[in-house]
């Protein structure tokens, strides 16, 4: 209520409040009564003269448009009262008749719900959540070469634990348990399928080519000083044209330059290589009007930034052979300045605004040089080409740090393989393949069914619910942790794979998914917590407390049946997901 | 608020807010500001003169004593506002500057909790509760012989779903699954049970002894005419002498008397035999004043009541041997006028307040004619003769009403038996047992052994989870429905029983009671909701949604571990109790 409007309440209080002082006083006999039926005073059960409620309608306070309705109670009727929670503490209500009033800032913490004031076409309301994720159905239709589940609405380096996309390999390291930063191949594996589902969702960018080789006028570019040159050729590997340049240094200051000067493409890719050290320099400019040097050198760090306008990534030391760079400037630019700049400043001043320039920096050629509204085939490829690259010989990417689930109960050593990064490998492994035809992925995907044959206390990934239901291990401790989203990750990487393969391979991975199925049919109710779901088993396999899943989780969940309800329609996933819905709007099971 | 401090509220208000109101209506000056400063009206930010918070403190309405205090709120700083629920629903929320105050009409249904305001020392204080059970801990040590749980606060028979407690054999009949009334041995076990713990609570009760036969003076007896006859005579089965009476008729109306009119003892006791029909009549008086006959006849209607002052209870069509009447006569009362009056109006005027006399009718003789305080051993004894008398040659008293756990899908057809009244009817046998030292009563307890190892769908009691643990079936469904309270009840039994035998049966029981035990404590952490406990596993056998235990067997839940706890001290009882003692105060499991 604003000043104006108190007055205005004061004032009609005033006035009836008075009158019926005055008739207390004695003072006047009739006109009370007049003032009475208007303002709906009344007498109340033992003929006693009281003030009820009474309705007040104005416009609304805030745009002058629309009508407020907003019933103004009276003091008498609303006053604080103590109420004891659980005869434990005690908090401040407010009572109004036989109606009692708690505060929401108590509701929120005590039931874990949230809420907050909101104003639509100039109406206040208050809205109520019991949850605070979103699901985001999958497409009506699934095979191995589609959008998986609703991963274009994944951002996974926009991550906070992502340090960065190397500029490498040009796949995300993770910061989640070591601060180091690490290659972790279920993000590796999600980033790729991320990609691959905004492509199909999204189609072919705009791109722009600023330099292929392919024309001998070279007058875009800027040559630093006379000892510069730039030429084109033809390059014998790729046979075709590309642009051969030579700076008078290989330090940054002195590289040749064109200009991009584009507000819609934020992207970039080019072919490039290098026989002397040297690097490349995008310059682009931040909603603050500064511009910022990002620098991609060759050096084993993979991210630095000086506080000032220099982010340095590390393309690595190898040289001499041709790679393809293809960056999201926008998130290149962010991960480097939050090495030093709270995510809120870089999100209010230091947004990328346009790409200004382009500089090579030592000997190299370069052909193809674009930029592009996004590069998601190539950050696609390049997680696939990342999983072909560091498979292992026992079909697996294993991970290097220490895993604690449960502190001294259950924890696994560097060196450990996931279920779920395995499985989410083989779904970008086979799209990689569906797209591309290389068999080099699908064999590689079929080697990573071997850990899916090997318990957890082997160093497989496979456990056994009470020794019958083969259960794939996103966490293969010893106890068996029971984790259910990663295990249904791993049977959609399965099923992508028995679909896709053929031969011994796809009877392999029929027979894992076949197995796994039949596990999560049986399993799937131990999840359900009755108004919400359990992340994993720990309460069952080591007897502590209960983990419940997150909201986020529990919608993972929902959203990952709801993607198994299109390849197989056994009614247990019909009945559970609609329950798992319910929970989300606070449904809770019957209890008896 | 009463009404006269409503009245006296309304006063203060107007005085001010009349004051507040001449002043903007410029009819005065200076007086405003001196009724301002008392009454706490400020100017607000903008330089308005608003009317703020005051508190009111007075004597208590309610007996004079104590202060009250009262926050008053003035309506300048609330206002109503609408709340939207899950994007679903709306309610009415109040709000106060940055707080949100939402009605515990909504909290309460939709949160499933509690709260009532209360008044004590005149202050009235809203309780919050977020279960409505109360946890009773067993005594601190345990024996077979001992108290059984906190079963010294249960009262079987004061339950609405029991029709009466019979007098043919003294043990109660339910109408829980069948209107008509039948005998549920977890029921009558339970009954015995609570008897026997409340007789070791209370010990021996008062009793006065109207008459024993010993005494040659018959003068308390009052005739009813000529023909009736009544003296002392030595009987050559007890052993002892008794009353031997004659009456005119056998009808309810010439019997002949003795006046007992004693306030405090209102069960009564006797050993009567009759050659002719007959009966025996409790005169008793009412909270009303009026007085209610209450019959015991020879028919085998269980209970009738003619709707002004008579009810009659049957003892059977057998007659000609001496038999034990033990009756608490409040309950037989209550149990015959439910029959037609509602529960609030008994309670209300049809107390039992003592009783007046008693008659006896037809050609018998009666000895240990007692008023008691409470007949809790022979209610035991009831009770265990019961279960002596109709176990059947399986071992088992089997359940003749069609249970459906879940309709359609886990039934039971007429004759089922339950490891639970298995179990509990161990717990009575053994306490008669070790009471009496009859070898029947133990017989009997190992005999009902045998279905706890025959398979459910062998018509037994036993389950296995997964084909490896051993689960001993409130409701031996197939598929099993793993019911836990029911469970820890039969190993209870079986505790009870391997503690108390020798031999084969002591090692038959404890094979049974660690194999159970094992199973327990694999599978405890399977109830555990995160924020409650389910009553079965149905979720996971069915797939249907989970049956949450509602508040009161979550508490037999935590009762029945604190009872585990005392013979076996595995850490998963502590800690399991503990985390369930925290669910009744909503606190919730972490979530990830």
């Amino acid at each position: 209520m604003r000043p104006s409007q108190a007055i205005k309440f004061v004032f009609m209080v005033g006035i009836v409040s008075c009158l019926i002082t005055i008739c207390f006083w004695s003072t006047c006999a009739t006109r009370p009564l007049e003032v009475v039926s208007e303002d709906r005073a009344e007498y109340d059960s033992q003929g006693n003269f009281i003030l009820t409620k009474y309705h007040k309608r104005g416009t609304n306070s805030i745009n002058g448009e629309g009508v407020e309705s907003m019933q103004v109670i009276h003091p008498d009727e609303y006053h604080e009262l103590e109420c004891n929670i659980n005869s434990e503490t005690t908090i401040k209500c407010r009572r109004e008749g036989n109606e009692i009033y708690m505060p929401f800032s108590f509701i929120k913490n005590y039931f874990e719900v949230f809420g907050e004031v909101q104003e639509t076409d100039g109406y206040e309301r208050f809205e109520f959540h019991h949850s605070n994720s979103i699901v985001h159905p999958p497409r009506p239709t699934y095979t191995p070469g589609s959008v998986f589940m609703a991963f274009d609405y994944y951002n996974v380096e926009n991550r906070d634990r992502v340090k960065c996309v190397t500029a490498s390999e040009g796949v995300p390291i993770t910061t989640q348990w070591n601060k180091d930063g690490y290659h972790y191949p279920i993000q590796v594996a999600q980033y790729g399928l991320s990609h691959h589902a905004k492509h199909i969702v999204n189609g072919d960018p705009d791109q722009i080519v600023l330099e292929d080789g392919e024309e001998d006028n070279l007058s875009d570019w800027v040559m630093p000083d006379k000892k510069s040159q730039v030429k084109t050729d033809r390059d014998a590997d790729k046979k075709t044209r590309v642009v051969e340049f030579l700076t008078s240094d290989s330090l940054h200051t002195k590289g040749i330059t064109i200009v991009a000067a584009d507000k819609n493409n934020k992207c970039i890719i080019m072919d490039v290589k290098f026989v002397t050290n040297g690097s490349v320099t995008v310059v682009v400019e931040l909603t603050s009007g500064e511009t910022m040097n990002i620098h991609y050198v060759f050096t084993n760090n993979y991210i630095s930034f000086d506080g000032k306008s220099n982010i340095y990534y590390g393309m690595s030391e190898r040289r001499t052979h041709w790679m393809r760079l293809a960056r999201d400037l926008k998130f290149d630019l962010m991960k480097g300045l939050l090495l030093k700049v709270r995510l809120d400043k870089i999100k209010e001043s230091y947004g990328l605004t346009r790409v200004k320039e382009i500089k090579f920096h030592g000997h190299g050629w370069l052909d193809n040089l674009t930029l592009s509204y996004s590069v998601h085939v190539e950050q696609f490829y390049d997680a696939a080409n990342w999983l072909v690259q560091h498979q292992d010989q026992r079909g697996g990417w294993p991970i290097m740090v220490q895993r604690r689930v449960v502190t001294g109960i259950l924890e696994l050593s560097p060196g450990w393989y996931s279920a779920m990064g395995q499985g989410q490998a083989m779904s970008v492994l086979v799209r990689a393949y569906l797209d591309s035809k290389d068999d080099k992925y699908l064999q590689v995907a079929i080697n990573a069914l071997n850990l899916f044959e090997v318990d957890s206390s082997q160093g497989g990934v496979r456990a056994k619910f009470l020794g019958q239901f083969d259960w794939y291990e996103e966490y293969p401790t010893t106890p068996s942790s029971f984790v259910l989203n990663g295990f249904i990750y791993s049977l959609l990487g399965l099923y992508d794979l028995k679909e896709t393969a053929s031969g011994a391979g796809k009877e392999r991975a029929e027979r894992l998914y076949n197995s796994g199925m039949k596990s999560l049919k049986a399993m799937i109710g131990m999840y359900d917590s009755g108004c919400g779901t359990f992340y994993d088993l720990r309460h069952i396999t080591v007897g502590i407390e209960p983990n419940r899943a997150r909201w986020d989780y529990h919608t993972t969940h929902i959203n990952q049946l709801l993607q198994l309800m299109i390849i197989d329609d056994d009614e247990i996933f019909k009945t559970t997901v609609q329950r798992w819905l319910g929970y989300l709007k606070g449904k809770k099971s019957r209890h008896n």
